[in-house]
C-alpha cells in the first residue's frame, strides 16, 4: 500500500488525511501534541510530532513516503515546499504561501519532482475548471467564491473558517486582475455587485486578490476573481479599513506600539468564530467565455454534520486528496511546479477530480451555451 | 474693575476668557506655554503658567481674584473645584467631571462660596431652561442636543469638538433616565428616532447619559436626554462597541497589553478632527411638558468664522460667562453647589443669560402652547 505524510494537522490537513486514509497508509505530522492526539482519538489516524521550523532530519522524516501533502501555515509554506522538493518527493501543496512558487520550478524539474501547488477549491478547483478549457480560445474568466455561515448574524454576517488576520489581509491587498489584456490593480472590496443565487439568495461580490498563478500561466485577456459575502459586509469592512483599523503599520498609543490589524484581528476573532455545530456553506461560480461557448461551473457545498467537517474543509481537502491520488497512481507525472490549471488541462485528471468530489457529495454543476 | 482667573486655556476656557475680557480684568492660567502664548498673541489676554496638578501655592494664586472659572480637563475637575472652594472663592465650573459635586455642598456653604457647576450648553443652558419652569408642575423634560459639522463626510458624518475618547465613553456608558417616576437605565445609542429640523434636515436622536444633576435635584417623573447625530452614526458606533473596539478592559494582543478604546480613539481622532475653518453647528431642542403648557426651546448656532470660534465654544462659553457676570454683580448670591437648574430658577438670572446670549447672536427660540 502506498504511503503519504500529511504535514500539518489543522482543519484542512486533517480533512485530507481522513480522506486519503481510506485507501492509503497515512501519517499526520504536526508540532502540536493536542492536535495530534485529537486526530488519533477521533479518526484513528497515525500521528507523529514534528516541528517544521526545525529542519534537522526533515528530509529523513519524509523519505519513507511516496507522497507529501504540504498543509502547513502560509508563512512556513515556501520553505517547507522547497525542503520537500530538495528531498525529491512528489508533493501536493495547500499552504497558499505568498512567495513565488515558480522560483522552485528549475529545482523541481532537476529533481524530477511533481509539485502541484494551490490545490484547494479557490485557488485550486476553479483553476482546474479553467485549465479544462485552455485548449479553446478563452476570452474571459471570472470566479466568484465565498464561504459563509447560513445564519446571518448582524452586523458582520460572516464567520472566518481561518484566522481573521488572513481575511483582513485580503481586504487590504489590492486585487490584481487582467482587463482587455492589461494587468491592472483595483482596491480590495471595490466593484461591489449583487448576485442572486438559487441556494442562498442575494450575495455581494467584490474584488479580492485571488488569481495567483493564473496571471502568470495564461494570456487570457480578461481575468478576475471576486469574493462573495452577504450584502453590506464589504461596506462595513471599508469603514474599518479607511479609519485605519486594518493598518499593518505600527501605531504608538500612549507609548504602546501596536499594529492596528493585530488588535482588530483579536477582537474580530470573537465575532467571526464559527460556533460549535454552526452550519456553513461554500459557493463558487466560474464563468468562462470562449469564442464559441459560455461555460459555467457552479459548486455549492454545506457542512457535513455527521462527519463534523466544514464545507471549506471538504471542498479544499477533497480536491487536494483527489490530486494526490492521481499522482500516486502515476496518472500525472509531469515534473516541475504545477499550477492547478495545468493539472486540470489534463482531461483524465480533471474528470477524475470531479468524479472523486462527486463521490463525496461535493457536486459541481456544469453547463455550456453557444454564444 | 473686578477680576477673574480662568483655569484652563483650551477651546472653551479661551472663549470664556475672550468674552469676559471685554468687561473685566481676566487672567488665563494653563500649564501649556504654547496655548498661553497663542492666547496672548491672538487675543491680547493676560496669561500665567500654572500647573494645576501641583497644588502648592494654588490658593495664593487665585486669592487676588473676585471669581474663578474652572475650565480644566474633566479628570482634574473635582479636585480643582474643591481647592477653589477651600480657598473661599466663588466659581463657575465647566469641567464636567465624573465625581459627585454635591459632596462639596457642605464645604461650599460653610465657606460662603457660590459654586455653579455644569455651566455650559448641555449640561448648563438646558438645565436653566427647565429651572425656569420649576415653579410649575413639570411632567416631563426631554433634551435633544448635538454638535455636528455641516459637511457630511462618510462614513462617520461626525467631528468631535473634544477628544474622541470622551465621545466614545458617552457611547459606552448606560444612559440613566426617569420614566413614570422610576429611574431606569438604557444602553447608550438605543431608542433611535429620526427628527426633522428646519435648519439641517433629518437627524437621529439616541439615548446618552447626560442628565447629571437633574436626576438629583428634581422629582419630575419623566426625564431624558438624547444626543443628535446624522442618521446611521449610532448604528455604526454600535458595531464598533459590540465588536469590542470601545472596551475599556485591557486586552492582550501578542503579549502587548492595551485597552481597545485607546487605540480606537487614536485612530478615530484622525477621522473625527474638524478641519481648519470647517463649519459646524450646535442644535438643542428642549421640550418641557407641564399640566397646562407644552414649552419648547430651540437653539441653533453656527461657527463664527470671523472670530474663529466654534458654535460649541460659543454656546458653552457664553452661557458660562453670562453666569459669571451675574455672580460678579451680586445678582446671584446663594452659597453651595449650585446646579444650573437652580441658577435658572431665578428669573432675573435666566433672563439675563438669555439676553447675554442674544447679544452674541446665540438665539434661543421659545414657544409655548396650551396642552
Amino acid at each position: 500500500m502506498k504511503s503519504i505524510i500529511v504535514l500539518g494537522g489543522g482543519r484542512i490537513g486533517s480533512a485530507i488525511a481522513r480522506d486519503l486514509n481510506q485507501n492509503y497508509q497515512v501519517l499526520v505530522a504536526d508540532r502540536d501534541e493536542k492536535t495530534l492526539l485529537h486526530l488519533k482519538e477521533s479518526f484513528d489516524l497515525n500521528i507523529q510530532k514534528l516541528d517544521l521550523q526545525d529542519k534537522t532530519g526533515f528530509s529523513e522524516s519524509i523519505q519513507p513516503f511516496d507522497l507529501v501533502i504540504c498543509a502547513v501555515p502560509g508563512f512556513l509554506g515556501f520553505e517547507t515546499l522547497k525542503s520537500i522538493i530538495e528531498a525529491k518527493k512528489n508533493v501536493v501543496d495547500i499552504s497558499f504561501f505568498k512567495e513565488d512558487a515558480f522560483l522552485l520550478n528549475n529545482l523541481a524539474q532537476r529533481n524530477g519532482v511533481t509539485a502541484v501547488i494551490d490545490c484547494g477549491v479557490a485557488p485550486g478547483l476553479c483553476n482546474m475548471m479553467l485549465g479544462n478549457h485552455l485548449s479553446e480560445e478563452v476570452l474571459s474568466y471570472t470566479c466568484y467564491v465565498g464561504g459563509l455561515p447560513f445564519e446571518r448574524e448582524k452586523p458582520f454576517e460572516y464567520k472566518a473558517p481561518f484566522s481573521p488576520i488572513d481575511v483582513i489581509e485580503e481586504y487590504n491587498r489590492p486585487a490584481r486582475m487582467r482587463m482587455d489584456g492589461k494587468e491592472i490593480s483595483r482596491p480590495a472590496l471595490s466593484d461591489k455587485e449583487i448576485i442572486d443565487f438559487d441556494q442562498v439568495g442575494e450575495l455581494e461580490a467584490f474584488n479580492t486578490d485571488g488569481l495567483r498563478s493564473l496571471l502568470k500561466t495564461t494570456q487570457i485577456p480578461d481575468l478576475k476573481e471576486k469574493t462573495l459575502r452577504y450584502p453590506g459586509h464589504a461596506a462595513l469592512m471599508e469603514v474599518f479599513r479607511e479609519a485605519g483599523f486594518f493598518s499593518e503599520e505600527i501605531l504608538k498609543v500612549d507609548g504602546i506600539e501596536i499594529r492596528p490589524i493585530d488588535l482588530t484581528s483579536k477582537l474580530l476573532f470573537k465575532s467571526w468564530q464559527l460556533k460549535d455545530d454552526e452550519r456553513e456553506f461554500t459557493l463558487m461560480k466560474v464563468e468562462i467565455k470562449t469564442d464559441t461557448f459560455f461555460h459555467e461551473y457552479m459548486l455549492f457545498d454545506q457542512t457535513d454534520q455527521d462527519k463534523k467537517m466544514s464545507s471549506m474543509s471538504r471542498t479544499t481537502g477533497f480536491t487536494c486528496a483527489a490530486a494526490a491520488r492521481l499522482i500516486l497512481e502515476n496518472k500525472f507525472v509531469q515534473p516541475g511546479i504545477i499550477a492547478p490549471e495545468i493539472f486540470g488541462a489534463d482531461n483524465v485528471c480533471f474528470e477524475s477530480v470531479i468524479r472523486d468530489l462527486k463521490k463525496r457529495q461535493v457536486n459541481v454543476q456544469y453547463k455550456r451555451v453557444l454564444r
